[in-house]
């Protein structure tokens, strides 16, 4: 369970659980999405003071790959991590993990684009963000 | 925010917002359960490596008042307390409080009622549940 | 299943489905929200075109009891109905019934307060939302 | 909006809608997941009285790409199409569309395996689903 330098924790709830007795297919992408969000204001990309309208940033694509059922209790974590930046997009690495035992539960990549709400159409992604995510990522500029 | 013995940290999930950016009103019923749950499972009444098909407890009756709508990031804590022991059922008292302010985001009143999967009926409160919890809540039996 | 001029069909889905294969109880409330919003809809008072941050009613208090289990596939309509209009708020009577056997599944009220958001303070019932719903009601005006 | 021969209506719940007033990303898997429920109970491979726990269909990845927000009220149709029948897991391809305008919100593809509850292993496909999905879906046996 490498490769991650920002991990969230997070708590399975009775009401994630599905009628087979195990975390839903869809709560996966809502573990995924808090986690992201927790990584936005991680690296000072998003004040959670401002409304969610001011968040420029629309999930384009995604894909999850799940590997063993969530049982509640779980002790879950939720890896993120910018994978590659480019022009107006990046794609963000995801992985629920098991905190103790390190096992995965899920993975995959959630293609996210730079949206401005003004004009209301995609834009480049701001140089304050690219030059924050490379520095945590230790990313080389390559878009 | 006195008179809980109980309390289980909750973090609001941007899932949990709903269109006008507050926590929905039904969400305020899933920290309720999450917390109830957690609260059975401190007092070892509920063992979470058990199916949730052998909780025999179930949810016959909610009031909730909210008082102040939640916002993503707002940090969580749900008091519970079993305010009522009956025969068959039990009244348990939740409040979603903020855990810096002190403040009450809602509160309410849950009725459980007790049940036996296996005769499909309400059964008695079992004596064991009844002892943990009295000692637990410095409750007299009233029943 | 009398008493009510407005029912709003809802299908139970999965993911509205809990561990112990019923609807889940935070769930009814969604039911509730959404057969509450088509009912003004359905009354006038409410253009899904325009935002909700609009709609300036507040869910102040809530209480439901839950009579009977509701599984999968149940064939659900949800009634709607203003019971009471009060100056600055309105209490809402809602039931989750079978649309064929006309069982009841649960019942409750709704404390709506009006609210602009333009002052961020609760407001009277505009005039013309108290027409319409004594109308549709068949309501005396006691305020 | 061709090469379906099976759709689900769906109604976006208010319950549905995330704080920037869209269906939330997650909520298209459980849109996805209530209608390929739908059209296994459509083919007469799922009876819904009988319990989830019977259902021997895992999910085992999802991709889906989203290209335009759903609002509150959107007339929505999923569609449902197996598109490809291996051993023992199937192709499942999804659509998310507008049932007026004809418009895509999203599609994806979901690999399901099939799964022997009693064993705890993967299964082949049962002969009777492969004969009932390639009648329905006009498919080859390729396997």
């Amino acid at each position: 369970m490498s490769g991650f330098n920002f991990y969230h924790p997070m708590e399975v709830r009775y009401g994630d659980i599905d009628a087979q007795g195990h975390l839903n297919n869809a709560s996966f992408l809502t573990f995924f999405e808090q986690a992201r969000i927790q990584y936005l204001v991680h690296l000072g990309l998003f004040d959670p003071q401002h409304s969610f309208m001011e968040v420029g940033v629309i999930v384009a694509d995604i894909h999850i790959a799940y590997r063993k059922p969530v049982l509640w209790g779980a002790p879950i974590q939720v890896g993120v991590r910018t994978s590659k930046l480019g022009n107006k997009s990046m794609i963000v690495s995801q992985v629920v993990a098991d905190a103790k035992s390190g096992d995965i539960y899920a993975e995959g990549e959630v293609v996210l684009v730079t949206f401005d709400y003004k004009t209301n159409a995609s834009m480049p992604i701001p140089a304050a963000w690219r030059e924050k995510i490379q520095a945590f990522e230790s990313l080389e500029d390559r878009h």
